[in-house]
């Protein structure tokens, strides 16, 4: 079967565009097997994700780019289109805790996510063995006194790799500007709170000291403000006075891995656009 | 401001539906300002939910169904257009338990719901108080060993009434076949378990007996069958071996409340399509 | 059926608290229907919630207390017996939006919610009627330019009433300290979002502006500082990027009822406990 | 630090026990760190979980059961003493999808589950890969057309390793009674519905058959009764239309994961107390 082509635009709202972003697919030979939009009315927006075959195409896959500029163009769009069935060369940067590493190594080998996983990166050296029980390269960066060194040495690992998505799956140094505007919206953190509550060191901590009744986690695109970056999921349990700190970790990696699963299937499934700080996440 | 459009459809799936019917809302004037849509390819249907303005559009509002009926021949479509606003004329069914009728009637009064409460008809006559304190008529229908002769007087009601919309809130009789069937998809009934889990009589004491560690609440339109019908909406709660029988039935209350208020809501927008013995639920 | 009594300590932890409570119940002559305790190692505290039947004690039940202050003394504790069937004289403040006021009458009106409603308070006259229709007594306090006044006003009135619990139902003005250290720990305010998050004015634009994907409601006992109160119970619910404000404001009123709901009940059925800023709630 | 002691016990209730619990414990020269009971007041029954120090007692700890006979003897208890620390010897029975059985094996590896896992057992060879990426022995039993002699080969397997604990992780073929009458309250099963909704194969071609607005999954021990056995855990997510079956089953991968998970704790953390055929799930 051909792949499909995902197209994701973005544009000013006006009349017309869904006629006529149907019209060019249907007038390219192409059938579309699902569509979603969006309309922000507050900021006069419009989002759609289109969906639609390639196997009757009037011309050549490749061309799809070239073939929507028109249309593209007519409305003011910000548009990208990908083939589905992407399998993103991915990096995964880990600290010491190894639960959100271990599921995405887990789920890249059942096939639960269509990961390429072509590193994992971390400042401590206790998760090569489960990163090697899954013939995965690991890559032991760390600081010894010398972040910016350390920083140098992973831009440089990034550089030769060239992933095309990088996770922070509990990564605890943050990481500098001109690295994160080097992989724009590539990113992406899970962040053990659900933010804006709780930025920063241990919000378990923090949110056993606050005496809340409910954490939760947030997978986020990293931008260069901490813990700032638009939100691609989120989730919360709730919890009692019997919940000491160590017990909130405890819950929370549960909650942690699965907003993390959710987040990176959403983008690799583009269903992601971002517009400011927020995110349009297509079903 | 006028009135919003709401067209539902499906018909069998094919090339150009979302096209064809895009073409022909801009064709009429209007703007598209939500449309979603759903492909079941295992039954290969297509399903559509447009709302468009109808401020500019180039012929009168009361010909809409007129002028689709073209596009929908074309396509083979069961459609159905209706203007945004509804406020449909209701009768509440409710025997002893109060809150699901009371949340109705603050939610009518409140407008968190858009409902034109006709009537409230009860077997018992306990309702009488919190029905009248809202000004809404209430019937006392009483069996009285006389369950055919019931049915009979309750039919009379409704045929002088007319409603747009049937609720059973905890109505503990079940209705005739032949008065289901007069009210096709306009009876929605709340049934106090995650159907088809404890179908019937007293289904927290069927979920205290086997044990379950959640309990839920369903609505769904009614047919012949017992809790049979297409399901709108389904919530569910954690317990725990702490809840007897009388705790499940007090935290089911504020579950049943909710699932209603969700399905009501999701009527009245027409945002509910019936495939079948399931439901489509446009958001 | 005598009423149980409702034990709540609190004490440093250290061996031997249980037996002698249990002791001095089964001594006294009644049995234990239902305890529960939390041992705080971080802090080292204890905290029980022991209830137990009456009609075989020993001695008249008004004289618990005194007959518990020995084991008290022994202890350390700070410890607090009521009878149960607690049904607290209550004054509900609540500005315009009818939502949490209404829900609140129609639990005591249901018995759903052990309730005196005394008085409804507000500094706008638009839920005079909802109250009204509950034949509970609508006090208009209105700010009119003259907000320490208006403060004085409410505190009479206060006093006049003599309420054992005061519920902020969405009541917009912030009291001033004076006001709240007269009702310690006997006024609970429902604030809508998850605190710590969007403390303040307009937490569902706060909400929506973070482009958060869970919104969340939190009941607290009143203290000085703005929504910083120990937190009795929270709740959240999932959106989406197709939720604008009004429609985080809708969504979040059914969260802010249960909160607010919940909330009272574990406060009314003595189950609630502070320590510091935050409470332990025994189930 | 010494092993805290857990006893978990149930006896027809009445007055004294509770007294009469700690009393034994506080004279042993234990500390009771966590207590937690329960009445069933419908079927007469108490239960309790009760958790103390041994570092003080005043006998051997190995002499537990014998001293606390006297207690048991007088109270009609079935009791059951255990240290903390459990680390039972686990067998696990997985056939051809592998999510339930990498979540055991990651769980086990990074520590966040205390289990030995003593053996992985498939009637497919299909989990060979990534059971012995986790250094465990797999054990391929087909049935290849002889049923009874491959649960004879299953009962060797059994006999020779001995487990305290046997995980059916999604493991399709029915154990004969004979097989689970062997390992009574010792086998636990992950079937993929919310019970007792969708009993046996296939249950989520029959959640999307039936139409559920919800999905679940349900952790139970397993009886002679297929898929009735008493609940320990259960947990459920929310679906729409747009789920087909293919993404029911990955979406409910997720929840049988973290129920099978949250059951396995509860077993190993001596939490699980059975009457009938119900749970009592301390916390």
């Amino acid at each position: 079967m051909s792949p499909h082509a995902v197209l994701l635009l973005s544009c000013p709202d006006h009349p017309g565009i869904v006629a006529d972003v149907a019209q060019w697919v249907a007038s390219s030979g192409g059938n579309i097997v699902h569509a979603e939009q969006h309309t922000d009315r507050e900021d006069g927006m419009f989002f759609q994700r289109v969906e639609f075959t390639t196997d009757s195409l009037t011309f050549d896959v490749a061309e799809l780019d070239q073939h929507f500029a028109g249309v593209a163009a007519r409305h003011g769009m910000t548009a990208d289109i990908r083939l589905s069935g992407w399998r993103p060369r991915t990096v995964v940067l880990a600290s010491k805790p190894p639960h959100c590493l271990a599921d995405l190594l887990t789920r890249a080998y059942t096939g639960d996510l269509d990961l390429d996983l072509a590193a994992v990166v971390s400042n401590h050296p206790d998760n090569a063995g489960i990163t090697e029980r899954f013939s995965v390269p690991f890559h032991h960066l760390p600081v010894d006194g010398d972040r910016a060194g350390q920083e140098l040495r992973l831009d440089t690992l990034l550089g030769e790799v060239q992933p095309e998505l990088i996770v922070l799956a509990r990564y605890m140094l943050v990481l500098p500007p001109w690295l994160v505007d080097a992989w724009p919206q590539q990113i992406i953190n899970i962040h053990h709170s659900f933010l804006p509550a709780f930025v920063g060191a241990s919000p378990y901590r923090q949110a056993h000291d606050r005496g809340v009744k409910v954490i939760g986690a947030t997978a986020h695109y990293v931008t260069a403000g901490l813990d700032e970056g638009p939100i691609i999921d989120q989730d919360v349990t709730r919890i009692s006075h019997r919940d000491d700190v160590t017990e909130l970790t405890r819950k929370g990696r549960d909650l942690e891995v699965l907003v993390q699963a959710r987040a990176v299937r959403a983008h690799i499934e583009h269903r992601v656009l971002t517009w400011g700080n927020r995110t349009v996440v297509f079903e």
